[in-house]
């Protein structure tokens, strides 16, 4: 393992270390000199007003800019005939496509995330996070991530409080639970509906509310045949429509359907496991059995979670393999096929439980046991585990240095050595997901399992630490992204909100206690509870339909903000209009003089 | 009736007129002068392209241009005391308001509107409209209803032909209904997308497509105390937003559930007449009595006609006295109100038969007495009547001429005097409106009438006529407006075709038939029904989300058009930067030389 601090060398003392560029072991050295140059070169043409920037912007303009450095006449990666080049192509892309360079990553500022964690999250006190450090530190797409997190924690409470007397005095009264399922329903449309005015306020904030798409490079991993791009009128590589829709029609789609498919078998391997422990548990009926009641159920949770990650990477290999030109159509694939499975795998017991087999009892256990089980499982995963291997190789790593002794400035080059080893945050995704996964958990059957928002506003207190340590001392930084709103996300949670309005509607209508209200006829029943299923489903539209997205206040600052460029605008062209004229008259008044 | 042509004494021969501004008889001639002084300064400041539009075009900016003529110093209109200014007071408006200028119209082309016409529908064949030729005559909004009447026919088409052979061999058999009603409900998703696609195809070709905003400014009827608006920082009337509230929800609001209440009553004095008609052709049994039936549903058909255009009348001039700022909210407080009571008043009898009486002979009679009667009264009212009352104006009008023996140009002077007496074309609220009424006749309960889709494929083929009639010959040329796509009405439409699987699953899981199907359980048949129904709601919205709006070569052509514009930008900044550079070269040189 050898770094070389090339930049130390070349720049005044009172440089800053943004980004780091990993090159291979091997690397040629005229490769290195002409990369170095194409980089200086670049950065002489750009203007430089990195003060008045701070360092995450600064790190996201280097990242543009290295995404930008293109091929001229170069026909391939000096030092390697292999690895082609042909005008307008990312040299970036190609130089970590053909392993030149290893990685390229921003560098923490340790003083400034010693500052960030302390107001953050090493004090462990219930307090609001401080979003707008966390966005100049890590980006606007984090900083949503976090400010939607705590967000959707503190729109929990209520449903939590209001939960726990059902648990406590056992309130076996339906009239009581339909009060809670209606209140419920009511408040998920609600608070999706208030973050979508609490975002636009916080990016109008940010500036990027109203941000202008960028224009949309082919994503890293496309390849095709070269040929012209009708759009942009540049040569790049083009991969026919056709043969992607062939990937996903014939290869993809049966494949999710299979593990789909084998997501039900593995259910159904649960219910017998389920059945035998209820059967030994009622032939012996000791303690020891009934906590074996729980043992399926958990081991059930477990291979869950194992499915999920799994399918995770499946998923991604075969969307990559789909060849997508853009990211946000990778993304958009990769989202559909991981949620849909992800719904299936953790809800499809549950249905199965509720309304094939209709037993609220194994229900309740069922729904407590996955939540909770994958919960600890997320947290234990996801940031306790890599805290602790990335501690004991930090302990290795200054124990190595110190044996080196160097006398270059050892901070940097440890911080260097350290940072590079980390894990990449591979984005939002994951986390996100855990989220919608909880929100099925706590609306589909909150009329069953009251207490499981009480569960979700736990480990959301924790999972808020446990998140923020994951981003400052587990993984790499990342290179922060701007971002207007939460996305996809926002759908895919009112589409749950949705589904939890029929789920809620068929328990309320099963339950025994609003049986018994109508002895003589099961159809009047169930009738009356469609009506009121699409009474309620109507009402979610219009209340979306009727709160407005953003608040009243940033509708008035963007009314002026596009009121005041509409009238730059015009007395842009007025003065236009009026030089024309000018020039006209000048003109006709030298002709007139000869 | 005194008309004078003031502009054709000022002007040269070869003068096009292009719009009237009527005066009231007895205006002062110091206003004339003021008004024509103010107009004519404001004809020089522009710039003079009017070559290179169409006529609608050129008509369009006078009335933009005369718009936006507004009070400088002036304290008040020249010769009214009474009619008050202030700085930045559109002229026009208070104008209009203080009766001094009656209406501002532009002129018919006879030339092109011949053209127009006989392309159009003078030849009674079936084929294609003109859409681009009715565009460049009226302009966008008219063309877009026009292409959807159109669209709308065709769409209709395949439906009719299906629907044909069930009435034709009487097939009662439900399964056949079943497939009719599951056909019906995918294709009213299919064509509303299909026609969002070609909407924008037809809107890229006029260059309509990406729109931008103009700045809203308040609407001609709005009025309140002077102040500071916040947005723009100009002097303008405001009015508080919670006085606006307290009218709607105060006054509006009541009198809606009033009107809807109404429109219910007279609905049982209809079943009342129904059953007194069946009552007495059951006791007596003539032909005479069997006519009789229809009597009632005839008789409904027409007072629903009424009440619609009475409350009509009345929901504008509530939304006017709610007194919104914008022409936008204005039109969006109308439609809802005129949308829901419409709804309800043609529809609530056939729901009430549907699903309460559950009669489905009266269903299917009402259904088609209520659709044929309103189309025939609606083609009546709307264009056949005015035709018939402005061609004997038209006689009169000649005849008084001729006595007079003019001796000015006598064609223009004719054709002001016939136009400016001519119905003001109020939009096309109404027909719009109309389609969409049709629509949930041929729609909620198409598996009981499957004849309702022909009968709306007639009606729309002589509709294309009598409203092209309407728009050449009846009415007052309206001032052409840009749009890029039918706005609120694809909502509406959209909605409406919901309702309708709704009510179709109902429909069907109500059958005689089906129900012979489920001998021993009402249960297991509801059940299967409401998952049927919520089977096919979520397939609605799958594909309505998975049908892109845009046509493929449009989103490209869209993609370039933008990858253009961000070059030219990037270009400019360049250009900027470099001249900026030079700039302070130059200026480096200068401070060295002394």
């Amino acid at each position: 393992m050898k770094v070389t601090l090339s930049a130390l060398d070349t720049h005044e003392s009172s440089f800053t270390p943004l980004v780091v560029i990993e090159l291979a072991q091997d690397v040629k050295e005229e490769t290195k000199e002409w990369l170095k140059n194409r980089i200086i070169t670049k950065k002489k043409d750009g203007d430089d007003n990195d003060d008045f920037l701070t360092m995450a912007e600064q790190q996201f303009i280097i990242k543009h800019e290295l995404e930008n450095l293109r091929a001229r006449d170069e026909k391939m990666i000096p030092g390697y005939p292999q690895a082609k080049l042909y005008p307008g192509k990312s040299l970036l892309r190609r130089l970590l496509t053909s392993g030149i360079v290893i990685q390229v990553f921003p560098l923490h500022d340790n003083e400034a995330l010693k500052k960030l964690e302390d107001t953050w999250y090493t004090r462990f006190t219930v307090k609001y996070q401080p979003i707008d450090s966390i966005r100049s530190y890590f980006g606007e797409t984090i900083a949503l991530y976090f400010g939607f997190l705590e967000y959707f924690t503190f729109a929990l409470i209520p449903m939590a409080v209001i939960g726990l007397p059902y648990y406590l005095f056992v309130w076996e009264d339906y009239d009581k639970y339909v009060i809670f399922a209606s209140f419920n329903l009511i408040w998920s449309t609600v608070i999706l509906e208030v973050w979508k005015r609490g975002c636009a306020s916080m990016t109008y904030r940010w500036g990027t509310l109203v941000m202008k798409r960028r224009f949309e490079e082919p994503r890293p991993g496309y390849h095709g045949v070269l040929g012209i791009n009708s759009v942009t009128g540049r040569e790049e590589p083009l991969y026919p429509s056709y043969k992607r829709q062939l990937r996903i029609y014939l290869v993809s789609l049966p494949f999710v359907c299979l593990c789909l498919y084998f997501s039900l078998f593995v259910m159904m391997i649960y219910f017998d496991m389920e059945a035998w422990a209820l059967g030994l548990h009622e032939n012996s009926g000791s303690e020891w059995t009934s906590i074996l009641l729980y043992v399926p159920s958990i081991i059930y949770a477990i291979v869950i979670e194992i499915m999920n990650r799994l399918y995770r990477y499946a998923a991604e290999f075969l969307t990559s393999w789909e060849n997508h030109r853009l990211e946000s159509a990778y993304q958009n694939h990769l989202i559909l096929k991981v949620l849909v499975f992800n719904f299936l795998n953790c809800f499809a017991s549950l249905f199965y439980i509720a309304f094939v087999l209709r037993d609220m009892k194994l229900l309740r256990e069922s729904l407590a046991t996955l939540l909770i089980t994958s919960q600890i499982l997320n947290q234990t995963v996801e940031s306790l585990l890599p805290y602790w291997l990335q501690r004991k190789h930090h302990v290795q790593v200054k124990a190595k240095l110190q044996a080196l002794k160097a006398d270059i400035d050892a901070t940097l080059y440890e911080q260097v050595v350290l940072e590079k080893e980390m894990g990449s945050y591979l984005g939002t995704f994951d986390d996100y997901l855990e989220l919608f996964l909880q929100f099925g958990y706590v609306s589909l059957f909150s009329c069953v399992y009251p207490l499981a928002a009480a569960f979700a506003v736990l480990n959301n207190l924790t999972e808020v630490n446990s998140d923020a340590l994951k981003m400052c001392r587990v993984f790499k930084r990342p290179f922060s992204e701007p971002s207007a709103n939460i996305g996809v996300w926002q759908l895919a949670f009112e589409t749950m909100s949705v589904i939890s309005v029929v789920t809620n509607c068929a328990l309320i209508g099963m339950s025994p206690q609003v049986n018994a209200l109508f002895p003589d006829s099961k159809t009047d029943l169930i009738l009356i509870v469609v009506a009121a299923e699409h009474a309620l489903l109507a009402l979610k539209f219009i209340l979306a339909f009727a709160i407005p997205d953003k608040p009243r206040h940033i509708q008035m600052k963007l009314a002026r903000l596009e009121f005041e460029s509409l009238e730059a605008l015009k007395q842009q062209q007025m003065k236009l209009v009026a030089e024309n004229l000018k020039e006209e008259w000048r003109e006709g008044g030298k002709e007139k003089t000869p």
